[in-house]
């Protein structure tokens, strides 16, 4: 596990967990309660049935912990890869205790350790060059500080949190500003930078080569580069030269991250890593006990 | 829109929407606030990008509807099918009100479509059978009544809702019940009957064809036939002849979904349906007004 | 205490009593903390001073427990039986902590106790008989599963938890698709069954015995006669004869239970176990220690 | 209605609604949505079918209004009084949202004015004489601000709404500083005192007429004489003569009222008002209109 | 610290401390996590810079505790004075979970302690009459509980604690009930108390001498004598002449105060304790360990 | 008002008013309920009784019209100064919603005001320099938001909300990597900066002169001089030469900001603005309309 993961806070992973465990029992496990008897031990092994990255560690054991006397050993931990095969955990105890849990556990896992796999997978493309693999806006509502952490087990980095904690200027931003009689763009990103504060780190979007300049003069952090084809991201980054940080989004499919990367770019910015996320196969393999 | 299609209650969407603008911007928005006047107002049109089956009508309303005096109108509805470059809504109002309510607003609806825009094609997949696609619980933390609602947009029908409402035994059950003495499955669920309100559904998971009968000697309701071959599906159906509904689970790929359709059965369920979706290409083209 | 009685999860009754004590003392007990030193110790016997069934162990104990070092033992569990003067429980701990849960315990234990104890009155009176008594939806708002789960302690069964886990038709709603031209039940019923999961239990009330076939035609599941005389309730059980399960409401009476019974219903659903509860006599006889 | 009758506040009422609506349909109303056309309109007519004194007008009122356009008008109010058979309120609009709403209003309205009715009962035995009804802390946990507006639309009056807002020093709480070396009572109430802020009312429950003078000597406001004889009542009165107010509890039978009364005390708390309720009976006559 | 100091309960500090935190840091510490190695321990010494009464050790020691193993140790307690350099308390344990702590931990120590410290003197201001000082409703948002504690731990009293407890008549409400044509102020009152709990605690405010009258005609508690010279103080207390309580309240500043309890009021209610404060120098010195 | 001033979201608003009202009167106000006709009109005046600067007004109207129909105009807005006597607002409707509201809507308005205006004397004591005056974390728990736009309001700027949005290395920091082997704080710092997301701004505090070229070398954002001379912050500014932002923090009393801003800071956190607040003087004078 990297050392410097940032994990989110316990009661965040409690308040998600018991929330997602309310939704899919709010009155009860009917099947368990009525077919398996209370005193029944049982002990079951969360198991990949294909390669990926780790994610969701703290969340399957909370869950599997909120019925019951459950132990729940990790042999992987958050960030670390494994193969179709592994056996990831072990939870033992009381039947009832991991049937109930199951469904929620797994989700959770299955979708944050596919997150981690799909990061993983383009920061592999880029190795080699400076670029940095990051994440969008584009995450589950309510899910957004677990996905962003599985961005980072995947070895990737995170974008702005919110629209509270850094500025990115959008086209439609700069469309609105334009229409009411802001005609010079760099007076207006000036004037911005006066309303904020000092701490707030400023980057805009823009989608020609010649909106560069005016953009850079306004003394801006970082230039995101939307859609522009590589040659143009290429001259983008020469043009910058240094003066700001580069992004490139839009287009940023796996086939054509390391070409993305190799223009020399700063940051690719990926929505698909959360908003477009095939839930890895993990299983729980369940065995009872004598 | 499907006459019965059974809309999340205002109370539901209301919840979710705050929650979150709440995450995406939990002290405002810097960008909006700082750059764009207060007094510009614009116009923005939800775009689709791709083809697909619309959902998140009255999320979308709501989420731009937040922050002030926002008008939208949509052309289409839920459940309606549109084409890449549609027109789905129109939204009029202040240009921060909008700017602020963006991401979320896309956010769900996308999500939304792109679970509808599955479920329709797995259901087009089927036609002329009797087969119904339904959901599982592989749905998103929090997001179950919105997904569920998709699936049902998508012209799907819904599973149980949790563990609460209906009685599913699958195959850890029975190993936990058979490693603890009961050496009679089929007594077990007679007795697991008696502890069961009345309107308590019981499906039994399978895993073979022998495990049928002493299933259906206890009277039990649907049987839920997982991982079967094509040809243990039919020899299923004929088995069970009408003397309980028929459920096939597993390896249900949409290239594969008609020919188990054809197999008789009466329900197919698909986890990737919730568990594994792209989000759907839908943007807001915004146009400030003079 | 049954072996499946399918108790109330631990956070549920931790919110509850969470709730109940804050709203007996928002900002702490004036007469304890300003007359009772904060060392003296003590001992409460909970005491019955009626005969009754036990039901309420869990929020007795946590109560108890929520000001501190509190140890709780019951000598009896959630469904026994007990007489005038039993003791149920001892609690031994500082004097403050039980003074000031005293009132809630109390509150809730002698609630559920009463529905507990009631509707053993009823289950006794159907003894012999293959009729069920199980509540109804008419519960104390913020209670149901604390009120099921008593009714379950005194022997009764449940009906459907909501709204939300099976259709109960009822004269309203026929009355509504009546009055909307929609001119043949059957036809009606058979249209709601193709919108509903497959797992969704459908029950029909009646009126009159001439209703029965038409809802019996549709395919439903549970037949419920309302308000019928005990002769039209035997007629009907002749009447549909197997096809569906029977239930009977309106007018059940303790002194009538008996002979509703007898008639061969499957089920008789009784709104005053819950609707009218008389609360059990229990008290706490606390004697400080020297 | 009353003039002063200090109605629970309306986002408490909203609260408590909600709450109970969100427990009725958790993801809807399976029945009312699958069954009854969202375009069908109705009347219903909330109905007595028995006497009594209403009481609930606002939460009926916001139940109905919970899921679209419903026009309520009540013809009474809380604390009137109706007899069987009369029509107390007319609720109109789409049917699907009455049927949702029906048994959640019910639930309340006919727990609140069975309330009400049952102190208006207790409240009219005592006409004549200066003892007032009032309630207890033995409320429905949840419901206690909703229960103590009942006991007042019967014409009753409130005691000490929690632990946080009086002192009622009980013999557990005496027994309690007795064990731990208070031998002089008076004292113990005396330092008591110095430790409440000035606006505490303290109130002293007594089991014997020798207990008095110590409690009297203290300086408190109210003495609480605990299961006397009628006898042993009329003597206290006489013996506080005007120093305290005193109040009777304990025993506290309708059949007994009057004579308890009529000994001069100056109220009479009675427990069972809130903790021993049979729902008056109260229904909802449906009628869709063509 | 005083023996009877009534404590805000653990759940109220939990639940305030967990807002804290979460407004602190909503989704973790940059800082600390990305520069401070998750191995790192840490010895911290809270420290007065100078004199004061402490107040706020179950909030710092929660705060502490809420990200790991942090053993707190307090060798001076709420309510106990020290001086500047005084050491008040040691957190042993991860050096990130202190860093985390920190802020909201010494955000609510400075604050209450501060409230205590000035409690203190005023009320040392007061010594040798029997004049108590007392708080008022202007507290802030949200932490009346803790406000209030602070008071207590400085040695003053507290006033009611909301609306819903006790009444206060001022001004505004006599200017009401004489506009709407009450030209009696003593039956005003009188009917007042008709309709209010037996426990409420009556206090008026009168604004000149002759309004004194009037207001005990109709048997009140409290007599408030707002923004009286010190010689009408005086004459107010001797008119009085003990049919009810004296308070002072209005231009209550330090410098006044002891004038103001030689007139032999009763209480002096002092805004200023809480509505204006300046917070109390304490600092958390950092040693990190080898 | 400015023109870009941020204001706190409704819905935040909302949830703060709401939490105090329920705070203030839990279950109703006595006072007003029972001596106050509902039918009561009444029109009330916010009066400033000092000068200062408005902040509040949403807050103030929000809460007025909680209890119903209640009309408010402000003749000033947030941000604007008043003299003592002006007139700020005035509220007219049912006299009982003016008067529960009251206390509420002053606690907010009267330390949000006193926060602007406090700003206010801060920023006109630098004019003429180019350094800012912007608060910090020492806000009250659960206000930070509103604070912070107190301090906007007052014409100062805000530092980073939270530990979540922007770094700020501490003296503590620093010594607790130290002590943990990283004797090179240069190289500390670049691994630091490779572990947060490219917005993250980066500001670390020194003590001394000689520790900002150190400090510098690691390409951070602003330097924050602590506790400096006014000589060592002129030379700090020399030092630093425009390559990095220079905050200046600790012993920024009002008498020697103008000193401090003259040293060429370009930022001066000063923590009494929010931590150290006396209520400013507003009243409500309230006539009753006949």
């Amino acid at each position: 596990m990297p050392e410097h993961l940032q994990r989110p806070s316990a009661s965040h992973i409690e308040r998600l967990v018991r929330m997602a465990l309310d939704e899919d029992a709010p009155w009860g496990d009917l099947t368990t309660q009525s077919l398996v008897p209370s005193e029944a031990q049982a002990t079951a092994h969360l198991r990949a049935r294909e390669t990926g990255v780790l994610c969701g560690e703290d969340l399957f054991r909370f869950a599997m912990q909120s019925f019951g006397n459950v132990a729940v050993e990790f042999t992987l931990h958050d960030g670390d890869r494994f193969a179709a095969g592994d056996t990831l955990a072990t939870a033992t105890g009381p039947a009832r205790s991991i049937l109930q849990a199951e469904r929620v556990a797994l989700n959770f896992t299955q979708r944050l350790s596919a997150i981690a796999t799909q990061t993983a997978l383009y920061v592999a493309a880029t190795e080699g060059t400076s670029a940095r693999i990051v994440d969008t806006r584009k995450t589950t509502p309510g899910l957004r500080i677990l996905e962003r952490y599985a961005v980072r087990c995947g070895g990737g980095g995170n974008h702005r949190f919110s629209l509270s904690d850094a500025v990115l200027v959008k086209d439609n931003h700069l469309a609105a500003i334009t229409e009411n009689g802001a005609d010079n763009i760099t007076e207006a990103l000036r004037a911005m930078k006066t309303r904020l504060p000092h701490t707030t780190h400023i980057e805009v979007e823009v989608d020609r080569l010649d909106q560069i300049e005016p953009v850079l003069a306004a003394g801006i952090d970082t230039v995101l580069l939307d859609n522009f084809s590589l040659e143009d991201l290429r001259a983008g980054v020469q043009q910058i030269a240094g003066r700001a940080l580069v992004e490139a989004s839009g287009n940023a499919r796996l086939d054509r991250i390391a070409a993305i990367a190799a223009t020399g770019v700063d940051l690719i910015s990926v929505g698909a890593l959360t908003h477009s996320v095939r839930a890895l196969d993990l299983g729980l393999d369940f065995a009872v006990q004598s």
